[in-house]
């Protein structure tokens, strides 16, 4: 219905646009993910709403990690570097892209971003972390040259967002259900509910449990993280 | 950046496209103005993340008032019904537009709805609520014609969001801080930290703390909605 975002398919104008900077995106990221191939870095595109808990998500990782694997990360917001900085204070080597307006990243932010300060370190990486702009919409269709798409889900958010915004789950490879520290105090929400909207509209449900605050769910996630490494590198 | 969303300046093409869409957008917006006008129809543009308590928010709006007011309401999703659903459950006269893959509603899909079966509902309403698709970034720029713009945000998305997504916030004309229930399982997140933050953005700030679960905050505002019907149909 949307004639102006990268969503739309009522104007034959704009439609012919966004199909074809779609399709240059696509080339950018091919690009990106021979490169990333090439390295060695497994590389994961991590979306998911505002305030869903991506920021401390990679914080909780990088403290968990313990310095046994090289990390580096781009943070996407409209504005401020908060999240970079937030990053970069538990050791991740990592960078703000501040898009203004824009509700997304694309390869090509991506692609600048790799030729700045932050090249040395994410071609010396074993994960690079794109943290995308919180929104669960427009994210999910760019092609980043990512190795796996993450979708962070706060329990906060209730039991029927994958329904709600189907697009995003359909392309998630693991969804993590952040924030479950919270759960006691969230009446009506539960993991089966949530697990059972994901059954629904994931093509191959696969779901992580976890709080960055408790540390419950993050060896899981970690394990998953290694597997990925490993399938990407064999 | 984006040269696909409506958010974009870096193509001239689609920044082309882009202007002469809003520019039909606020047409329509003004058209459908002028008919929540005529017909005395005090109309929120309620918009926040996905999961910020907007349909909570509006079902604890109409058990509040009790009858004492005409309620109506479009739900935009990307998919399903369950809004409009919940909203209906309560005695609002509602319908959902479901978006497929857009991020945000337009003028086109509200006026759209309004030659259906919602058209005698909404004109005789005293207040009629437009429940935007979760998102906090593209629905800001689109006029609906509303009466005023109204952003929920969850206590639970943390204290910087209104830095990190200005438009939003630059835009509205009242927030709301949903879920003040849940602030003592949330450390570092206090009220004054997010009143610091959109005091940075909003021109004139303005903020209601409430949690729909508890009751506490919502005669407040009930307050500030009455104050808005009286002025607009002063």
């Amino acid at each position: 219905m949307c004639d102006v975002c990268g969503c739309g398919d009522k104007n034959h104008v704009s439609l012919d646009v966004h199909q074809r900077l779609l399709s240059h995106n696509d080339r950018q990221a091919a690009h990106l993910r021979s490169h990333f191939r090439a390295d060695g870095v497994t590389v994961i595109n991590l979306m998911g709403s505002p305030g869903s808990g991506k920021t401390a998500l990679l914080e909780a990782t990088a403290k968990a990690l313990g310095g046994r694997r090289r990390l580096s990360a781009v943070s996407g917001d409209l504005a401020t570097a908060h999240d970079a900085d937030r990053l970069a204070h538990v050791g991740i080597v990592a960078e703000a892209i501040t898009t203004g307006t824009a509700c997304h990243l694309d390869a090509d932010m991506i692609h600048h971003a790799l030729h700045g300060d932050l090249a040395d370190a994410v071609h010396a990486s074993d994960y690079f972390f794109i943290e995308n702009v919180g929104n669960l919409v427009c994210p999910a269709i760019y092609d980043l040259g990512q190795t796996a798409n993450v979708v962070a889900l706060s329990v906060t958010e209730g039991v029927d967002k994958p329904l709600k915004y189907p697009v995003m789950f359909k392309n998630a490879d693991l969804v993590l259900l952040t924030k479950i520290d919270l759960l006691p105090h969230l009446p009506g929400v539960t993991l089966e509910a949530i697990s059972n909207a994901l059954s629904r509209v994931m093509p191959r449900p696969r779901s992580v449990s976890l709080s960055a605050t408790s540390g419950d769910g993050l060896a899981t996630w970690l394990d998953w993280l290694d597997t990925l490494r490993s399938a990407s590198n064999g």
